[in-house]
């Protein structure tokens, strides 16, 4: 049986996510692949900090270089976060030989070409999976199932957060503060959302979607972004008469050759798929000139789902170890 | 570039949307990931037959060792259907170290442990993620990107023919053998529809499913399996009554370590994905102990989306050669 060892910066909802299936499913992926999973460290900020999963203090490390310069670690997830210091971690981590899985959308969308370069060059993988769309496999589907086909759109709601908000604008007939006072109370909605509410994470997401879909880089700061602060209760009453519904919208088209993209709301009829997305899920959908129109929905966060995606990730990069 | 040679066994539907994405997308396929594919001999029963496809007749030839037996073919793409000549055609292939790629539900079902033999002694790959759900990535899916979960159920509406029966029964208010016949006339039903009515099709795509998901073979004989030729109008109006679809769905699930498995009509809620899927599509609803629950739809046949799945498959074996 093959053994890999693993890795983690960051053991926060998706860490802790990551760690629990590679541990409760350890016997299962072990019979699936013929590979053995050890995680070997996992740096943290406070090794005594409470935690939701029971890890031994030797595995914990507060110093990022015991993980980075072990050489017997095959694979570094990064799960901080950010962009620093994540992007020097994941650059070091390639250059002593090692492949990346990362959830950190906003490292790969700002970062792509200079760690796009640094991957070829020490001939490493970076799985970012997990960094669109949560437990919903779509970078693998366009980039594999999918690939034989010219992407004529993809349009998504990739961030859970401002769905929830407008779930409940629409479904409880709360206005936008309550709403987001609400997401935030349930946890679903940080401290700061500026984030999530202004489109930033979805603009990162689709940052990534573009490059991947359409062979083409576009920095998050020049997709045109319009995030649901200013959405009204009035809006989505309007919406409502009309029979649709407002859905913060990721979308990237191919217009005879010409590459438009932008995150902003938009109304969609009752019956568009996208409508029916609710909630906290997410949902995509993706349309190719030899596929037809597909659609993929489910949880697009969370510690297991989006740990599904790190560790199919952290699975298909072993395999070709 | 890498050049990779292919032959076709079988020209029709299929074979000819894989023909056309592989010539007109063939520069956008080789930019992205840079191999050239070929198609250098293709199996037809008639030479001289009028075909939707403009392919010179030097390409095309009725004798199938001229594939099987050519050194310079890598893979072997079997859109026959049926078991036989296929499973033959299939094996002295792969005895002849040719990868192969597959949309032929039937003969990989009921063949399945002979193949599996056989690729393994060969070291050589199949492709299968044609048979299952036409476009849909549901087979890449599971077995990669998905394939850290423990699958608590897969649910599907897995074949075209009869969602478009039952579909047309509820919209139009037709009884079964006037919408069968509508979808005959249509082209969507064969001549002979026992296999899709019946839901023989349906049992190929599950047992498929079940192997892949959660290893364990089960010939299509033994599910039990129920279509959808007794459902009456008044069945219709009922579920109608109750707020209900009545879809045919193929279903395994592990039921605290027992798996249970059949194809039959359930009356779902107009509300449940799988209730919303419609006409020709097909939709699938897969739930992992990980990722929580997922909905995949699309297109589950036709020549473009299924091709789209033969190339799929193909780029990724290529990409191994």
């Amino acid at each position: 049986m093959k053994k890999i060892n693993i890795g983690l910066l960051g053991f926060g909802t998706v860490g802790q996510g990551t760690y629990k299936i590679l541990t409760e499913n350890k016997e299962l992926i072990a019979n699936r692949h013929n590979i053995e999973f050890n995680i070997k460290k996992i740096l943290v900020s406070n090794v005594n900090k409470k935690r939701n999963v029971d890890v031994d203090a030797s595995f914990l490390t507060t110093n990022a270089d015991e993980i980075i310069n072990d050489n017997d670690i095959d694979i570094v997830v990064e799960l901080l976060g950010g962009i620093e210091p994540a992007y020097t971690y994941i650059s070091n981590a390639i250059k002593n030989n090692k492949h990346i899985v990362t959830a950190n959308k906003a490292v790969i969308a700002n970062k792509s070409l200079e760690l796009s370069a640094l991957k070829n060059t020490y001939n490493k993988q970076i799985g970012v999976e997990a960094c669109v769309a949560g437990g919903i496999p779509i970078i693998n589907a366009i980039t594999t199932a999918l690939s034989g086909n010219e992407f004529i759109s993809i349009k998504g709601i990739l961030n859970g957060t401002t769905n929830y908000i407008l779930t409940q604008m629409d479904e409880a007939g709360l206005d936008y503060k309550t709403a987001l006072k609400q997401t935030q109370e349930l946890g679903y909605a940080e401290a700061d959302p500026t984030a999530d509410v202004e489109g930033i994470d979805a603009a990162n997401k689709l940052s990534i979607l573009i490059e991947l879909g359409f062979n083409k880089y576009v920095h998050p700061d020049n997709i045109d972004t319009i995030g649901i602060s200013s959405i009204t209760k009035k809006d989505i009453q309007k919406a409502n008469k009309n029979n649709e519904k407002i859905k913060l919208i990721a979308s990237v088209e191919n217009n005879n050759g010409k590459l438009e993209y932008n995150v902003k709301p938009i109304s969609l009829p009752n019956n568009h798929p996208l409508a029916m997305v609710k909630g906290a899920f997410n949902g995509i959908f993706v349309t190719g000139n030899a596929v037809g129109e597909l659609m993929f929905q489910g949880a697009g966060a969370g510690s297991l789902p989006t740990g599904s995606a790190v560790v199919g990730d952290i699975i298909a990069i072993a395999k070709t170890i």
